[in-house]
């Protein structure tokens, strides 16, 4: 059986059952002309022809059996569970950054900001009981939101938060500058980002050293002096980055006044989670940013072409840092 | 007693039984220098004296005994409660028009749209049930808002519906033109105008010919082929505009699929309206674009200065189109 090009795609359903390959293949198949696409298991595929794989956390092991491999694409925003995997071939880990899940980020961040701020998790209450009860409403110039994670995600975020009047800051490990955003980055920037935050947005990358990161310590940090009250978290990155005991017992205590959170440490969040049911939480299943398989395959595809053509890949996880 | 400069504010409590006059006193004191301030009852004032009065929903007939009165400021967006009363003095109205009125307003605009969009009361729902089932969920710009109500609120919001990537047309009732917005006007723009939206949001002003405009034959002509499905409404201009029997029904035989209220015919909405437990509706109790007393009364002095100076009056009342 002969190949043009080489072969291209290995698409595998990783650890989460309701991913589902065959949307992508058809995708895949659209916008990647005359080369091969394969699901696992496939008979007719001899390994040795796959030199790209485009997976949604493969489970470890599953991509040691392509000896030559060269590129291996993740299709979504975080590599954490992709890149915990210690039998992974070592080779280039692209991950996907196209406009449509950035905005979709955006969109996400904008909204649960808004919410609390204009005191959702009360005027829904107050809904429940037919209270009609207006409480004093201040204007988004009296609130400042931190966002933690300034790459593409944070900082197409904080341009948005920013138009609609709110003071925004941020931090991340290295230093930015982004216009109108107060930056702050590394460890010692930490304290004094906190200090003037009211609403706490997470877009980190899960690494060992964020790992945990949203803990007592870090929430009790945060800025009370706004007419919020108690600050507020919104974690759309990932579980992992929160401590939950410690979490629910600050919100519990009033450390902080409300959460939005998107992102656990087990998903699907067990029944049995007191999140649930918590009156200071909004959840939602790990959607903030879903992605779009159209703009995520003609992106692969892109990359492809790039690669195949000499030119160098783009948004290659650099593996010491963690994404 | 002499006055120095004439005497400005005559502050009445109207229509409203949460409205706090005092507030407004504090305020006017501090920007109007030594222009002296009044509430009624005032024992000490001589009506004769009164020049200004800075007002919201007073009764009908209240400001007829002031035989001296130069200019009405009216302190909020909605001039419809002070027009309806026939014996006001035939003087010129100025409407407020601050931008923190019209940022809050956006605000509430962009919260409301995200959360229709972001499918907010299927995510609550879910969430009181205990399930982990995300939808899938479109980008922006698959989903159309069309905004009711082109002056200053609308514009403002459709600027920052455009940013979050929503396909944005306006209507209004004289024709307008604003740069990424389709704009529709006048009675023959309004069925093209219906025919693209997916999401209504209504700002206009409350006028006789506005009043019960949100009804079943408008409604009907929304674009129902959106990934939303049902069109979604948003009134956050006067409840005067909605028809709430023919809306009520809309809701339930699924020509809307969901609503945002902020206003109604009668406020505050009354225990046994059934949109308190509708399950498609979410209210808010007249607050979507509360006003800024220190904003406002900034404003109104420096109008005052303005009149006093012999300068044109801004955002006077066209008393012939009603807003």
């Amino acid at each position: 059986m002969s190949r043009p090009r080489g072969t291209l795609a290995l698409l595998i359903h990783g650890g989460t059952d309701n991913w589902s390959p065959e949307r992508w293949k058809t995708r895949f198949d659209a916008v990647c002309a005359d080369r091969p696409v394969f699901l696992l298991p496939d008979e007719t595929l001899d390994p040795a022809e796959v030199r790209y794989a485009a997976v949604w956390k493969p489970r470890p092991g599953e991509l040691a059996a392509f000896a030559n491999l060269r590129v291996i694409f993740n299709l979504g925003a975080g590599v954490d569970a992709l890149i915990a995997d210690a039998s992974l071939p070592k080779l280039p880990i692209v991950r996907v950054a196209v406009d449509d899940l950035t905005k979709r980020m955006t969109e996400y961040v904008v909204l649960h900001v808004l919410a609390h701020h204009r005191q959702e998790i009360y005027l829904r209450e107050s809904q429940r009981e037919k209270r009609w009860e207006p409480k004093t409403q201040w204007p988004a110039g009296a609130i400042s939101v931190g966002i933690m994670g300034l790459g593409n995600l944070g900082a197409d975020a904080a341009e948005a938060l920013k138009i609609l009047g709110f003071k925004v800051s941020g931090w991340s490990r290295s230093e930015k500058n982004i216009s109108g955003v107060s930056c702050f980055h590394g460890m010692d920037g930490l304290a004094p980002f906190l200090k003037k935050t009211n609403i706490l947005v997470c877009l980190l990358p899960l690494t060992a050293e964020t790992r945990h990161i949203l803990n007592r310590s870090l929430l009790s940090m945060l800025d009370r002096d706004s007419p919020l009250g108690a600050p507020v978290l919104i974690n759309a990155g990932r579980g992992g980055l929160q401590n939950e005991a410690e979490l629910l017992a600050c919100l519990n205590d009033g450390t902080l006044g409300a959460a939005t959170l998107d992102v656990f440490e087990t998903e699907p969040l067990p029944k049995e989670s007191p999140f649930w049911t918590h009156r200071k939480v909004l959840i939602t299943p790990h959607n903030a940013a879903d992605t779009d398989p159209d703009a995520i395959s003609k992106y692969v595809a892109v990359q492809i072409e790039r690669h195949e053509a000499g030119q160098t890949l783009q948004n290659v996880v650099d593996m010491r840092r963690g994404y």
